[in-house]
This record gives C-alpha cells, sequence and structure tokens, in this order.
C-alpha cells in the first residue's frame, strides 16, 4: 500500500483517494495484437494491460496535481491517496492495514472517491452507486497419488476429470440459473418500483451509446446488437434491456473460469491428471450472505458428489469473497461528481450499478462511516482483464479534467 | 531420425532396433522429487523424465555395443537403429522418411525389436504382443471474441466453459463407459477360449507380483490392492482380474486430459474464458476402425451439441491418432526374446499386451513385412509421462544383459 498527504488544512475537508497499481495477468500468446506490458496508441485508444484497470485512472489523479501546481491553482480540499498493489489478488493486506492505522490515516476523511469502474456504454459517463459481490470456489477431487499415463491405466480407474466436468456441468444450467439450492431465495423479488428504475433508465440523449437502448423497439434492437457484437457473440443471454441491467446489476450469477491441474497446453499429452481443481466464482447481490451462500454451496456440491458416488477424495472451499456494496446516489458527495461531470462532459450523468467487485469500496465505507462514490473514467469496451485492454484517450483527457472538476465542487460544499 | 548401421555381414540376418529420444514435458512444480531432467538414483532406482520412457532402454542397447565390443565377442546379426526424437508427439514425420527411404533402410530387415513399454508388474519380465491404439480428439467452444471479465458480463453471456463441462461429462459416465453411439459395436464381444486366456495367465511363479492375482481369492484381493495402493487410487473400476486386464488391454477407454484456453494457474483469476478446447481421447483396440470411429465421434457430439443448444460456436475434430496393433506371440522373433529372459532372469516371460499405443510398431510392420516384438525394460510402476519416473537398477543392469543376450539367440536361428 502506498499512503501519501496532499494538503493538511484543518479548514478543509478531506478526500480519500483509492486506486490500485496490480493489474491481471497477460501474455502477448493470450490474443494481444500488442504486447501487454507496452503502452501502445492506435486509432486513438491506449492498450495495455492495465490501461483502464487501474493505471489510467491513478495516471489521470497525478495529472490533476501537476496541472493544479502548474497554474498554482489551490486544491480546495485536503487529500489522501491510497493505492495498493494486490487489488486483483483479493487485496489481500489492505483491510488490516487500514484498520491498524485507522485513527491516523482514515479519521479526518470526509469522502472516498474511487476511479475503478467503467461506463455502461462508451460516450457516456455514469457514477456508480452498487457494486456485486464475489465468491470464488474451488472444486478439488483427488483419483491416484499422481499423474498416469491414459495408455497404460485407461479403464482401470476412476478418473477426476470426468468427476469434476460432471460436477461443474451441474453448478449452471444452459440459460444462466444458478442450480445451488436457495441461491435465489436470498434476493428479493424485483418491485415495481424497481423495475421501473431500469425502464426508466435514461439513454435519450445519447443515441448512439452500446448499451443505449429506448422505448422504441427497433433502437432496442439495434443497440443490443452493438453489445452483443462489440463482445463478439452470437446471442445474449437475455433479449430485454430490464432483464439483460438486471442480470449484470442485481441477479447473482455464476461463471466457471477453469482447471488447475489439468493438461492446459497446447497440443496433446495423453495424461489422467491425478488432481484437478475446478474454478468458480458467484457473482453477489442484496441481500446475499456470503458465510450463508458458502454453507449453500458446500451443502449442495456434497449433496451432487454423493449422488455422482465417484471413490475419488472431494473438496469444495472458499478461495475468497468479498461482499456487495449499495450506497445513495444523492449524496452531496455524488453530486459534486454530477456536477463535475456536467462541467466537462455538458451532461448528467447516468447512475448506475455494476457487475463486478470491489470489496474495499465496502471496507472504506465501513472505516471512514462516510460516504463512498464510485466515479470511472473508462469506458464499457475497455475489456479490463481481457485481452487488448484499452482505454480511449478522450476519457483518459476528459477524465482527469472530470477529477480536477470533482476537486473543485468538493471545496464548494 | 537417427538411423545407425552395425554391420554389414550378407551372411547374417539383420535386426531393427527402435527407441526414441524425446519425452514427455516435465517440470518440478508438477510434484516431482527431484528435478525431472537431472538423473539421480534413490533406493536403487534412477528418477528422471525419460528414465525408463524410452532413454533408459537406448542407452541400454548402447551398452550392450560397448559389452561386445571390450569383450571382442562377434555380434551375430547385423543391426540397425532407428532412433526417433518426436515419439511423443505422434511420431510426426517417420512414417514418411521411413517410406522414403524404404529399399536402404528396411528391404534387408529380418526382425524388429521395440524396447518401449513395460512390465505387467515389478519382478517378472514379460514380451508383448499387443498394444492399443489411440485417437486424439479436441472439442472446441468460442463464445465471444475475447476473455471477459465474470463482474462486468457475468450473466450475460452464454458462457463456452459451461458448454464445454457439459459436453465432456457426456462422453463417458461414472465406470468408464463410453456413452458415444457406437463405440462397442466394433468390439467383439469375449469369446470363451479368449476369456480362458486371461484367466490362465500364469502368475504362479512370483507371489508378490503388482498384478499378479492367482486363483486364490485371498491372494487376488491382496494383489489388487497393492496395484491399487501403488497408483494411490481409492478403488479400482473393475473388480476381477480378467476385467481389469481386460479393460487395460482390449476394451476401448476414454479419458478426459484437460482444457486448453481457460484459467489453469494456481490462485483466483475472475475470467470467462471466450475460447475453450477440451482435450480427450480413445484408446482403440480390434476391430475398431479409427476412420469410422472419427465419424461416430463427431455424430455423437454433433448430436449433444444440437441437444444443448447452446448458441456458441462448437466444433470437434481430430488431434491425432494410431491404430492398435496385434501379432503372434508364437513366431521365432518372440521364441529368442524368451530365450533370453529365461538366460538372465531364469524365468518364463509372461506374454502381455498393453493399453498404451506405439503407433510405429505397426508402421515397421507393414514397412518390413516382418515380425515386431516388443521386449520391454521397464517395470509396471516405472510411471512414464508421469511425476517422478523411474528405472529400477536392477531392470536397466538385468535388462541391458537381455538385450545382449536376445542378440545371440537371434545368431541361432
Amino acid at each position: 500500500m502506498l499512503y501519501a498527504v496532499v494538503g493538511k488544512d484543518p479548514a478543509k475537508k478531506t478526500v480519500l483517494i483509492y486506486g490500485h497499481l496490480d493489474v491481471q495477468p497477460a501474455d502477448i500468446h493470450d490474443g494481444w495484437n500488442s504486447e501487454p506490458f507496452q503502452l501502445v496508441e492506435r486509432d486513438g485508444k491506449l492498450f495495455g494491460r492495465g490501461s483502464t484497470d487501474d493505471k489510467g485512472p491513478v495516471v489521470g489523479w497525478i495529472n490533476v496535481l501537476e496541472a493544479f501546481r502548474a497554474n498554482k491553482i489551490e486544491i480546495p480540499v485536503n487529500i489522501k491517496f491510497c493505492l495498493e498493489g494486490m487489488e486483483e489478488s483479493g487485496s489481500l493486506g489492505l483491510e488490516e492495514s487500514l484498520k491498524a492505522n485507522r485513527e491516523k490515516m482514515l479519521s479526518d476523511v470526509s469522502f472516498t472517491c474511487i476511479s475503478d469502474n467503467y461506463w455502461l456504454g462508451t460516450k457516456k459517463p455514469c457514477i456508480t452507486y452498487g457494486l456485486r459481490g464475489n465468491s470464488y470456489y474451488c472444486i478439488e477431487i483427488i483419483g491416484s497419488k499422481q499423474d498416469l499415463h491414459s495408455g497404460v491405466f485407461g479403464g482401470a480407474l476412476y478418473e477426476p476429470m470426468s468427476d469434476l466436468v460432471w460436477m461443474m456441468s451441474q453448478l449452471i444450467d444452459l440459460n444462466g440459473k444458478i442450480l445451488i439450492d436457495g441461491v435465489y431465495d436470498m434476493v428479493p423479488a424485483v418491485t415495481d418500483a424497481e423495475r421501473a428504475l431500469y425502464e426508466n433508465i435514461d439513454f435519450d440523449e445519447a443515441s448512439s451509446y452500446q448499451l443505449n437502448i429506448t422505448h422504441n423497439k427497433e433502437t432496442i434492437h439495434l443497440l443490443k446488437n452493438e453489445y452483443r457484437e462489440s463482445v463478439g457473440a452470437k446471442k445474449l443471454m437475455k433479449s430485454s434491456k430490464v432483464e439483460l441491467l438486471m442480470s449484470r446489476w442485481r441477479n447473482p450469477s455464476l461463471s466457471l473460469h477453469g482447471v488447475e491441474g489439468a493438461f492446459s497446453g497446447v497440443g496433446a499429452k495423453t495424461v489422467i491428471p491425478s488432481k484437478v481443481i475446478g474454478k468458480f466464482s458467484i457473482r453477489t447481490v442484496p441481500n446475499m450472505d456470503i458465510h450463508k451462500l458458502d454453507k449453500l454451496v458446500y451443502d449442495y456440491t456434497d449433496k451432487k458428489w454423493k449422488e455422482r458416488g465417484s471413490p475419488n477424495q472431494f473438496k469444495c472451499y472458499i478461495y475468497h469473497s468479498g461482499p456487495y456494496w449499495l450506497t445513495d446516489p444523492k449524496h452531496p458527495n455524488f453530486q459534486c461528481g454530477a456536477r463535475a461531470i456536467k462541467r466537462v462532459y455538458g451532461v448528467e450523468p447516468d447512475y448506475t450499478r455494476e457487475g463486478g467487485s470491489i470489496p474495499i469500496t465496502l471496507t472504506f465505507e465501513e472505516l471512514t462511516a462516510k460516504n463512498v462514490m464510485l466515479l470511472p473514467m473508462g469506458a464499457g469496451d475497455d475489456m479490463a482483464h481481457s485481452q487488448n485492454e484499452k482505454i480511449d484517450v478522450r476519457n483518459y483527457m476528459e477524465g482527469t479534467k472530470m477529477l480536477a472538476a470533482y476537486l473543485l465542487e468538493l471545496g464548494t460544499i
């Protein structure tokens, strides 16, 4: 963790700014068009691992400080920076460090601002007031002491990979329904008011947004196809705007990430893997209790393992988890963010929720007991965690101005 | 391919000796107790990748030549060595090279001897007259243009990993039965005579062999447990000696090897893999036609894919295949092998088949139109293709003597 203080004026309010310097793994052989760890500009976009998640926004904040200093403008708030290096690994140790230094680091914080998520589409800025959580699980199956030759041993043994693909196939159905008993019981039914909120999400001002879906059916179709095509999928899981947004924001989802211990290289290896670990995670939403979820997962996988009837060794365990987050988007902190966006982009922001988790959001809310706002710099097609991650030059430049304007707005409170 | 000629006496017969110098991948982090590419002796065993598969036997042949030379003993046959470097990759190019040089290299060959497989157990030598073939397949599923963040996209898309684990779970049941329609129709039913052959496999002389199963039920149980424990499995797939041997020698089997394109590392990555390739292979036996098998696999996976109903892109294809092999164990070549074993080990060999494939066996049989014998040096617990591959010092020393004795026996024909 890098902790830095800019300004200690007791007459000013203090804003805490969080960002992270670590990134997801990347290798040019995964399908990058250029070296992932060498920033390259092409067609108005800056490509490179971390360009949008989250080095770009962090550099933006530093540019803001440089700009204030170069123009001899007084920053109207004190700033505390908290930049960490373990965000992509569950922010290990960060919460403990913050708790241990709570009085010194956090006691005078009035607001927190985090720029580590993305716009809904590619053109219109937004402010985010909710995040899904994430609970990451492993299913481990062991069949023999060591990997075996499939010619010599094939047909003689119960093979762990057969068990694992079967177990993984029991977690989710074709249409994305989580098959683990009791998961949906923790998620409140959609009220009419909530549905209206989604129905009324205002995309009218910018007809070309990626996810801009108006009440005009034709436009809906066109723009859903744009979203679909931007990810290269043949078909989306949901057919209406409301269902699609709810799938990403307010409903849980389960993804199968991969298998550790089996053959994963290019080409052929005639191995019977002895120990395989299937990885999956569940995105969590209000009011899913993560400990109760763990129990549901263990109970269900135990039940399925009994149903399978394999003599191999099985265990299912949580790897890490972070809870969901939801706050009040009418708070003055959010109003400052909205005014900053209006100043730079000339539009009112959309108020969004996000599918991804930033567990530290909740930590800051708890430890400061003050409002936390997510003010994204990047666009919805930035491909964080994926190949060819990028940030648009426009987002980087205007986004930096937005961050500066936000600091100025905070001074008016 | 390394090709070497030792002796060109037209009065002598010529034996072709095959071995390979390449090995399976290995990494100490896979669970080796010492560096896989550094030969280490522990407890009378030589540990290292290739120690038994197949560098050990190749070095044995070289030691034989050295011994004949040092003792000024005339080798009673001409020898042609064919040592290749692509065996673990489907012997790419070898058959073409042999065909192109058939007249020069193979026209005067009287016998072929290959030492590239293993004893049934750990104490008693054997000669092998049959091998299963192998057909290696890939199931490829593509959902999006690139990997996606499971937080941002989880719930919006049909994820390829969900499809893949389901497809892979449809290939084989818990008890190892291949679910692909028509596969077993190509395998002749077991006749009474064939069953008697398996029932009568003589293990009486050596009660402590790994797979030594006598007609005494108690011994059967004890020794099956030894085999089971040597691989560390909690339970074997078959409960009788005959069923177990048939599973490994005369019945097809299907193994799931792994997944390419998904997350395979240690720890957690919250990725939705965009393109995943499931790898599996089928061990083939008489009378399975490999081209007909391909068609059955394609038809079945196509049928299952339709049943799945996913909008993602799917294809199934063969990666490589080699057919099964079966020959006459009463041929003079085998008799020389048996006499060599008797001279060195003092016992009659078992006559075995093997579960693994050595496709080149069939190539030599076809191109020389002469008998091919498999004369193994290594033991059944050598763990070829696995972690901690080894060859016992006894097998290496006595096996080398056996190879020398075999050359002498050939001179008596």
